[in-house]
This record gives structure tokens, sequence and C-alpha cells, in this order.
């Protein structure tokens, strides 16, 4: 394993309260760095005390978005080591990402060791609450002091790392979507297969209005037909029809998701038959309506498997397993948690020890 | 007209010289900036030195790229004066991108106020060789600590300002552009009719490929159809086909630039035919082939006008007018340069004297 320099913070910050942490806000007390420069490639990994970077106003990435991260966590184990869940996918996907966005790809296996040796420093600050983890968080950015737009020049690789709650703190309750028809999140040919910044800042305003109505999140059409489901949200999603699970196919308006990956996975390990294909909206409300959608969720990191409750689109209303969570639903959250949280076995090699 | 609290600059940056000026390397010595937080709302405008902005690793535009801006330039008249060209239009446009990417509107008037004021302390900064100006960008960005995937509460606005060369020092060369088959820049329901980041981070890749192969710029085409034609690189397109311009109407992936609505009326007040509609590359090429098109070119404020003299779409290839530039291509670049430096009369009143 790579080892970069390590500059210590002067003094640790106090932890925040393990029962009160929301998502994203509180940080640990180092970050990773790793910069680019055209002729030098990627050089001088290293870690140091976190806090804010000085930005040049004209810094590419404040104008043109060239910018992609990924989202991971470390979880506390029962035997008081911390591990990963499959960071390796996370390195490839920022991989691809990278590709698509014209920024120089950062070698997958370093992607690891930089977020490895970050956790390993900062074991401290993963919480060992129940369903408490701590988020991980890469990404780049373009840093040439230039408004031409092409790809930049140089780029900062960061690691930044912060204590999250339990996402179900009062139970898992299923949640209300509703199918977005006049914003389009990402489209094939765009970058929706990409965590690139520019495919979240399109779906705020869907996301607001949806709130707004008392939906918690957004079932996404594509772009081009305005017919196909693509995700729920930042997730994935899956539906239960008469006994086989159906998830869009990955026609690269999609996240390729890697707790999606781990659900078909599990599934197809439990012999239930899956499908991966394009689905209809109509399609959907039309086997909710006879009674044949069981079970629907989406997946992803933040929440591994968020259960869908109710659904509304032009003027159509279903409620999906009586409001309530359903079986294999159930079975997919206790798994992959238990999984990740270390309190079954992995029998599929996912998990990483830390320390 | 408010004013806004200056700091100075303790000295004077030496001014580059206006034979080698680069297109957005080279800034100013001061910058405007503002702050907006929800409840206080937009606030604490000032021009301070121009210089880096400390920015948190978690600062919001950095991961889900909620920024938006717009670009137009200062021009040094003959008398000796400064003036800026439809200002309040990029304050409109700005205020349009800002509310589809959820961020607070900025009141135009004030973002014009503080334009013409930064300009009005920068005027030595306006070169005065001839096609040389001062370009000036306002942006808006996400400055919220946090990682949750929202609207930001908080935002930075800033102008900074960029001496600029002449655009066509080496006299106006009509360009190469081949139309683009796979990537997409916007789709309807997206972003493409703003200026926010995103757009131009997924266009990076097709520009790339384009330059590649020996080509200036991608003729963008829709991303339901693949079919229509809509913008040329970062530029409006237009046609002169059998006597009528034809430019895309905006349906919502095209970018309403200030300088294509500037053409159109100039060409209605001249009595050109001009038609706002859908063309298919197919329409575009097929006329071509017949003899009919006769002039092509691009509108932004950066060329102004960019003759198009030859295109290449799925091994089709045609020259546009034997690859010079056309006779109604240059009487617009002549009439609209000449309204911007204030060496004809501007009958419009399209242009804002500054000082
Ligand atoms: C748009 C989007 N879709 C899906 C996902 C789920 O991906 P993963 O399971 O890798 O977290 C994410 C990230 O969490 C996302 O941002
Ligand atoms: C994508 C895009 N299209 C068109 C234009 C032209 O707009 P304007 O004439 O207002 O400069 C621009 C900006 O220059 C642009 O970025």
């Amino acid at each position: 394993m790579q080892e970069f320099p390590i500059t210590r913070a002067p003094a640790s910050k106090p932890k925040p309260d393990p029962k009160t942490l929301v998502f994203g806000k509180t940080f640990t007390d180092h970050m990773f760095l790793m910069n680019y420069e055209t002729g030098k490639g990627w050089h001088d990994g290293r870690i140091v005390p976190y806090g804010p970077i000085p930005m040049e106003p004209c810094a590419m990435v404040l104008h043109y978005a060239q910018e992609v991260f990924e989202g991971l966590k470390a979880y506390r184990s029962p035997d008081g080591g911390v591990q990963l869940f499959r960071p390796m996918e996370n390195a490839l996907r920022l991989k691809s990402s990278c590709e698509r966005l014209c920024i120089p790809a950062i070698d997958p296996q370093t992607v690891v060791d930089a977020i490895t040796q970050l956790v390993r420093l900062e074991a401290d600050w993963v919480p060992s609450e129940p369903g408490t983890s701590l988020y991980i968080r890469p990404f780049v950015f373009a840093t040439d002091p230039s408004l031409g737009v092409h790809a930049s020049h140089t780029y900062l690789f960061a690691i930044i790392c912060s204590p999250v709650g339990a996402y179900y703190a009062e139970g898992i309750n299923p949640v209300r979507i509703y199918v977005e028809d006049e914003d389009v999140r990402a489209v094939k040919g765009g970058t929706g297969f990409t965590k690139c910044g520019g495919n979240y800042a399109a779906s705020i305003r869907a996301s607001e209005r949806a709130e707004e109505q008392g939906y918690a999140q957004v079932l996404w059409l594509d772009g081009v037909h305005r017919k196909y489901i693509e995700e729920v949200g930042s997730m994935n999603v899956m539906f239960q029809v008469d006994g086989t699970v159906i998830t869009p196919t990955l026609t690269g308006s999609v996240l390729p998701g890697i707790t999606r990956k781990s659900c078909l996975e599990l599934l197809k390990s439990w012999g239930v038959p899956c499908e991966e294909r394009l689905i209809t909206a109509q399609e959907l409300f039309d086997a909710a309506e006879a009674g044949k959608l069981e079970e629907a969720w989406g997946t992803g990191t933040a929440a591994v498997i968020s259960p869908i409750g109710e659904m509304g689109w032009e003027g159509r209303h279903v409620v999906v397993n009586g409001g309530e969570i359903g079986a294999l639903t159930h079975k997919l959250y206790d798994t992959i948690t238990g999984i990740q949280w270390g309190t079954i076995p992995d029998p599929y090699g996912w998990t990483v020890k830390v320390c």
C-alpha cells in the first residue's frame, strides 16, 4: 500500500454527539489532497489538517463545473475495528466520471490507498452508535486560473470525512415519491452515468417542488422519451412486480450505483428473478393498480435501502404494500447493513478492513 | 445608481501588453463581491482587491455545481470613453439562470450597477488597441459548508474583469465545424437555456474530440431527437438559406444569446427575412449540397460573429460560400462591432456609457 506523508493537525477537534449528527456538516481533523498538472501528472499526495482551500476567483470549477465526486462510508464493526464497503467500486466509478468530464483519471488503487490511510488516521472519528458511520467524500475539481472553456491543466483531488448519524434513527418509514414530468436530471449522451456536479445542480429544482408538495423524492423519467423510469432522488430504484425484481437498465443516463449492484448480486444469489430493463411509468402504475406491484425501494449509500410507500403521477396515486416496508426490502436492508457493519458474515468479500 | 463601498488595492498591477493578451488569464486590480444568506437576502455588496477566495472543502459548489455565470464586455470608444453593450440583458439572463438553479435571484439593476461601478474603477484596464476590450465575468456560486443535496442557504456573487485581445487579430478566418452525434450538451427540461457550469463541463469532451480531428467547433444537436441543430461551440448559430436567415428557435436547451438577439433585431431592421425555427442537420446539409446555403455563422460575445467555412456530418462535407466570409456575415460583424466600440452611431440604445 502506498503511504502518503502526513502533516498532523495541532489539536483534535471535539467529536460531535453521535446522537444528533446531521449529514455532511461536521468534518474530521484531516483531509487528503493530491495535485495534477499537465506534464507532471498526479503528484504530491498528502494528508493535511482539514481547512479552507484558497481558490482563485477565476478557478475553472467555479465557472464550468469541471468536477466529479464519490461517496462511501467507513463502518465500526462489533470487534471495534473499522471497515469499508467495496471501495474499489467507488474508485472505478470515479475513473469513469473523470473520463467523461475530461479530467485525468486517478489510479483506482491510489484512491483506495488514500481513503484507507485517511480513515485509519481518523479512526477515532468513526462513531460506534448503531447505524452511524463515517461518510467519505473523495472529489476532484479543475483549478486552472483561466476563463477559456476547455479541459483544465491543473486539478485538485481531495478526500474529506464526516461522521454521520443513523439514517433511520426513528425506524424505517416508507416515503412518498412523485414522477417529475417537467425537469430532466440527465439524458443519454450527457453525464447521467457520472457523479459530476452538474447533474445534482440540475436536480435541485424538482426536489424542492416535490418537497413543497409533501413528497420526499422525485422519480426521474428519461430525458428523451419522458416515459422510462430512471432513478429516485439520488438513488437507484427497484420494483418487485409479480415476484420479479425489475430495475432500470444502465442506459447512460442512470448512475451505476454500488448499492444497486450489491442488491442485484444478493437477489440473484437468493434465487429471486431480476430484470434490468426499460420500465415505463405507465407499466409501473398499471402494475400497481392491478395489485401486482408488491414492493418498491430506492438504493444508495446514504440510506442503503429506502422503501417507497406511495407514488404519484399525473393525478394517479398508488400505495405500495399498504405503505409498509415489504419483506424483500427488509431482507435486503438487513443483509447489506449487516455486512457493512460486520454483524453478519461477508461471503462476497465486499468489506475491506482498515483497522 | 447604487454605490458600493470600495477597499482599494494597495498598488495597481502592471498592465499586460495589449498586443499579446490571452483570453481570461489576466485579471484587474479589483473585484466585486456580494453575499447571500437565507433570512438576510443579498447583502454587503463591495469592491475589494482581486485575490483568492478562501473556500471550505465541503462548499456546495465544489460538489453539486450550484453555480451560474454571465459574460459581457466593456469597450473603449474613440472619444476615450468606456461603454457596455446591453448589460441589462446579461443581468436578466443571470436572473433566469439563477431561477432554474434555485439560486436566489439578484435584482438586475443591482447587477448592472455593480458592473458599472467596477468598470469605472478599472477604466484604466480597458485596452484601446483595435478589437481589444475588457471582458466582464459576473458569477454566483453556492457556499454552504454542507454535503446535503439541496439548494444552498448561502451564496457568493462575484464580478471579475479581464482585458482581452482582438478575437480576429489576423483577420476573420471562417472555421471548420462538425456535427457531434454522440455527446449531448443540453436537453429540454435540463439547464441548456441557462449559463450554469454543468452545461460547459458536459461539452468539453466533444470539443476536445473536434479539435483532435481538425475542427474548431462542435455543431450541437438536440438531446431528444438528435437531429435538430442547437448551437455551435459556445455560440448560437445562423444560416442564410435562399435569402432567408434561419436560426434554431429557443426550445429550452438553447442559450438565449444576446448577440443572437441583436443580430435578429438588425436583420429585421434591414428587411432581411428571418425565421426562428427547428432546423435539422439533414435540411441544412441538403440545402448546402443543393447550393442554397449562402452563409453560416456563430454569434457570441467573445467572437461577436464567427463565420463558418466548412461543415462535416456523417461523412458528408460541405463548404460554405467558398470558405470565405459572406457579405451578410460581414455586415453583421461590422455593424455590431461598430456599435460596441462606438465607431458608428447606436440608433438602438444598446450601449451604456460608463465613463
Ligand atoms: C444520482 C445517484 N443515483 C444513485 C446513487 C446510488 O449510488 P450508490 O449506491 O453507489 O451510493 C447515487 C449516490 O449515492 C446518486 O447520487
Ligand atoms: C452556450 C452558449 N451559447 C451561446 C452564447 C452566446 O451568447 P451571447 O451572445 O449572449 O454571448 C454563449 C455565450 O457567450 C454560450 O455560452
